[in-house]
């Protein structure tokens, strides 16, 4: 059977990037259907009833939501296709996990007040605050990645992708403050992920331009 | 290697029930270490340091939080041991997750705000609300559990835990309010599904009397 996949997603969205990017790992060819900015499709409305938010994955007529479960569903389905996402390790796995609820639940609310912020000095003083919920992430990468480019180890894994599909978002607060949130001081190893997973191919295909985040932000 | 499986608990809260069931679906025998409501332990402060929270696993030294993480993680190392928790359909096991991510999402705060009410009348409107939030299980049951007991099917699975762990505080509201939750006119399948899965001997030695919720209640 030909594979029908289709993907609801806004090219900007941190979400939506975690999905491109585990697709592109996979080879998965895809058809992007790109929702307006401020409103919703007839199609995202019926596709996910409950939460009415991009990404939205429709694998033959199938309907997969929030993001980093379509990343999942992304690893299992293509299991033979490119290396695993998912750390094969159960306690990796678990690792993996709690750092991507972690980023959601901490790192994702702190960037937000980045956002929020009214003036350049309210958005250094909340890129301070987001930037301190990076730390701890610093000794995960030392215990996950045992000594190798990624989160994941020699490839691009969960938590990378989880952590990742904010770079373009971070870029631009970086362009906008001033600040570093990855410091090569303070988190050296953090500092030499970002570059790696950012000259990823399978990230670069699926991350916007640095100056549109800015322009967004604007 | 012998294995040495710790849970660091307390007996009323639904995120360990969780835990303990999974434990208890795979035949896992572990020693439970009960901290005290109110009180949080050194162990357990040292082991989970980022949300100083139950339920935390600790197997042969290493340390797993947060309770649908865990159920995973058990789910993962004793997979020959007893049926499997988390689908092996890729897609089901999606719906699994989304669907878990739900209850914890809508279902657990609007059902915070049943405990919170400070009046009889209070906790009735506040229940009336969290009823409204189980709705589009019922569907979700007819879909995954194909006509079985449960949503896992023949078997309890990830989702029968995600919402299960509540029955026993679900059941305490249901005396304090009068109200079903699970009523056998709008939502018979869920009604059934509760029944079935209290009575389940991995449910039993997991949840407390029900008196003992009622007795937090008040």
């Amino acid at each position: 059977m030909a594979e029908e996949v289709k993907l609801i997603g806004l090219s900007m969205s941190m979400f939506v990037i975690r999905v491109k990017i585990s697709l592109n790992l996979k080879g998965v060819k895809y058809e992007n259907l790109e929702e307006t900015f401020g409103s919703k499709s007839e199609l995202l409305l019926k596709s996910n009833p409950i939460y009415k938010k991009v990404p939205v994955l429709i694998h033959n007529g199938k309907t997969i939501c929030e993001s980093m479960i379509i990343v999942q569903y992304v690893d299992d389905v293509w299991s033979d296709a490119g290396p695993s996402i998912v750390p094969s390790d159960p306690f990796d796995a678990a690792m993996a996990r709690f750092w991507s609820y972690y980023i959601d639940d901490k790192w994702f609310p702190a960037y937000g007040e980045v956002i929020k912020g009214q003036t350049r000095e309210a958005k250094i003083e909340a890129a301070k605050e987001a930037i301190a919920t990076l730390q701890p992430l610093e000794e995960v990468f030392q215990q996950q990645s045992k000594g190798k480019d990624f989160f994941g180890g020699d490839t691009i894994g969960y938590l990378d992708i989880a952590l990742g599909c904010y770079l373009g978002w971070i870029k631009a607060a970086e362009k906008l403050t001033g600040l570093e949130f990855f410091d090569k001081n303070e988190t050296p190893l953090l500092a030499a992920w970002a570059e790696c997973f950012y000259s990823n191919d399978a990230v670069k295909c699926a991350v916007p331009d640095v100056d549109e985040f800015v322009e967004f932000f604007h």
